[in-house]
C-alpha cells in the first residue's frame, strides 16, 4: 500500500494519531521536500516519528518515481507531504503511477494552508480561483496571474496568494558546468511579493488600464500559520511592502472588497498599528 | 486559554498529535455538534481521547458562550470541531468573544472537507465560490446559489457544494407545544442534492433560461472523505441522482467545464460504470 501522509503546517506534532501510527509500520518513509517546509527541520521529525526519512526532491518524485513504489504492492511504502497531500500541490501524478502498477493507495489528510487561512477570519467559501506568485528575474516577470486576481475581485472574492519556493536552485555557472552544487533555499516574503504586485499596478497604470488592485486594498499576510509563532498582519498593500512577519513560510491574501462584518471584525485583531508604519487608510478597515 | 482543536474528517485517530496533547489537558473538552459529524460518535471520542466531552449545540455555542469560556483566563478549555476551526463553518463568534474577555485562544488546525476534496484529483486552486446547497421544503425551495455555480462555471472554475444537516430538528407540532422533542438528524445526499440541482434546470428552461448546467454536466459525489470506507464517483449530474454513495456526509462537485489533463485521468479513476446507472454520454469523460 502506498500511503499519502499529511504533516499538517507547524511542527513534527502536527501529524494526526492515525498518519504516525502508519508511518512507523511502513518499511520505507519518503518526505516530499520540495513545495513546502515545517518549521522544523528533517532531523526533529526523525527523532519524534521514530523512523528514518529519505528526501524526495521534485527530480526524484517525477523522475524516480518507481524507486519509491518499489515492493509497494507487497509492502507498506509512506509518502509525507507537509500540509495535505492534495493541497496547494497535487499528487496526482504518484497516485497515476501506483494505480497503474496495481499498488493500492490511501490518503490521511491534514490541514493545508488552502483551508487554515481560514485563520485570519475571511471566510473560506468567499475565495475564488488561487494563484501563485513567482520570484521575478531580470528577464522574466510574468504578470498574467494579476487577471485571475481581478476576476475574483470582480466577483467579490478574496484571493490566496501562494509564495515561490526555491529549493535545489543551481547557479546559471554550476548548472553549465553540471555541478550539482545548489544555491541556498529561497522563500519569497510577503513584502517582497507586495512589492512585486505594486510593480503590476504601476504598469498597468503606465499602459492606462485600470488597475484592479491599488495601494490601498485591503490585504492580509500570513506567517508560519499553524506554528506557536504564527503571524497575521491586516493593512493596506502598500502596508504589506514594510510588515515584518519574521522567517517563511509566508502568504499573501489580497481581500475581495466588501467584507462581512464578522470578517471585518476578525481582520481588525490583526490591523498594523499606525506607528508601525507609514499612515495609511486602509479601504474597509 | 481557549483552544480551537480541528478533529479532522474520519475518526477518533484524526486528531492530530498535538490536537490530542492538549485537549488532555483541558479542564473541559467541548464537542460541537452541528455542523459536521464523524463516522464514530461521541463514546468512541470519548474513549479514544480519555476525557469526557460536553456536547454543544448550536443554540448553547450561540447563547451561552460565556459558559464555554468560563475560566478559560485562568485555566484551558478545548473546543472540538469536526474538520478544521475555519472550514466550513467558522467559528469566528466565539473568537470574537473569548477575545473581548481578554482570553487568549490558539487554533490546532487539521483536514476539512474543504481541502480534503482534492482526494478526488480536482485541482483545489481551480476551485471558485462553495455553495450550500438546503434541503427545501414545500414552501422554501431556495435557487439563489445556482448564479455561483453559473459564475464559477462561466470562469471555468470547480464549484464544492456543502450538503445540508439538520440536527436537533423540531416537528411543527413539538415546536409550537414548546416540547423540547428532536426529529432524528438528516444528512443530505448526493442524490437528494443532484435532484435538486435537475429540478432548478427545469425550472430555468420552463423560464427560458439558458441553464449554466445540464443532466449531462460532469461532476463528482464524495461520502465519508477521509473514512476508511469513503465512496467517490465521477459521472454526469443525472447519473448523481442514482449513485449509491453509502452513508453521510455527502458532498459534491460541479466540475468547471474544462478540465486539465491530469484532473481527467483522476477523475477516471473513479467514474461509474456503465452497467451500474443509465448509460450516459459524460461531457468530458
Amino acid at each position: 500500500m502506498l500511503y499519502m501522509i499529511g504533516l499538517g503546517l507547524g511542527d513534527a506534532k502536527d501529524i494526526t494519531v492515525k498518519g504516525l501510527e502508519v508511518l512507523r509500520r511502513c518499511s520505507r518513509v519518503y518526505l516530499e521536500a520540495y513545495t513546502s517546509v515545517l518549521t522544523v527541520g528533517k532531523e526533529v521529525l526523525e527523532e519524534f516519528y521514530g523512523r528514518k526519512l529519505i528526501l524526495a526532491d521534485r527530480e526524484e518524485v517525477e523522475q524516480e518515481a518507481n524507486n519509491i513504489l518499489k515492493d509497494a504492492d507487497i509492502s507498506d511504502v509512506a509518502f509525507l507531504v507537509v500540509g495535505d497531500p492534495f493541497g496547494a500541490t497535487t499528487h496526482s501524478d504518484l497516485i497515476l503511477r501506483a494505480t497503474k502498477l496495481g499498488i493500492p493507495y490511501r490518503v490521511i489528510h491534514n490541514a493545508s494552508i488552502m483551508n487554515a487561512v481560514g485563520c485570519c477570519g475571511l471566510q473560506l467559501y468567499r475565495f475564488g480561483e488561487t494563484v501563485s506568485v513567482v520570484f521575478w528575474t531580470d528577464t522574466w516577470r510574468p504578470e498574467s496571474f494579476f487577471d485571475k486576481v481581478k476576476k475574483n475581485r470582480q466577483n467579490g472574492m478574496h484571493t490566496l496568494c501562494l509564495l515561490d519556493i526555491k529549493v535545489k536552485e543551481q547557479s546559471l555557472e554550476n548548472l553549465l558546468k553540471g555541478r550539482k552544487i545548489y544555491e541556498p533555499p529561497r522563500y519569497m516574503s510577503v513584502n517582497q511579493a507586495a512589492q512585486q504586485l505594486l510593480e503590476i499596478v504601476q504598469n498597468q497604470r503606465i499602459r492606462g488600464e485600470e488597475p484592479a488592485v491599488t495601494e490601498e486594498t485591503l490585504c492580509v499576510g500570513l506567517a508560519r500559520v499553524g506554528a506557536e509563532d504564527q503571524k497575521i498582519a491586516a493593512g493596506t498593500l502598500q502596508q504589506m511592502c514594510t510588515v515584518d512577519l519574521g522567517g517563511p513560510l509566508h502568504s499573501l491574501i489580497i481581500t475581495g472588497g466588501s467584507l462581512h462584518p464578522l470578517e471585518m471584525e476578525m481582520l481588525s485583531l490583526f490591523s498594523i498599528p499606525e506607528s508601525s508604519s507609514e499612515s495609511q487608510s486602509i479601504d474597509g478597515l
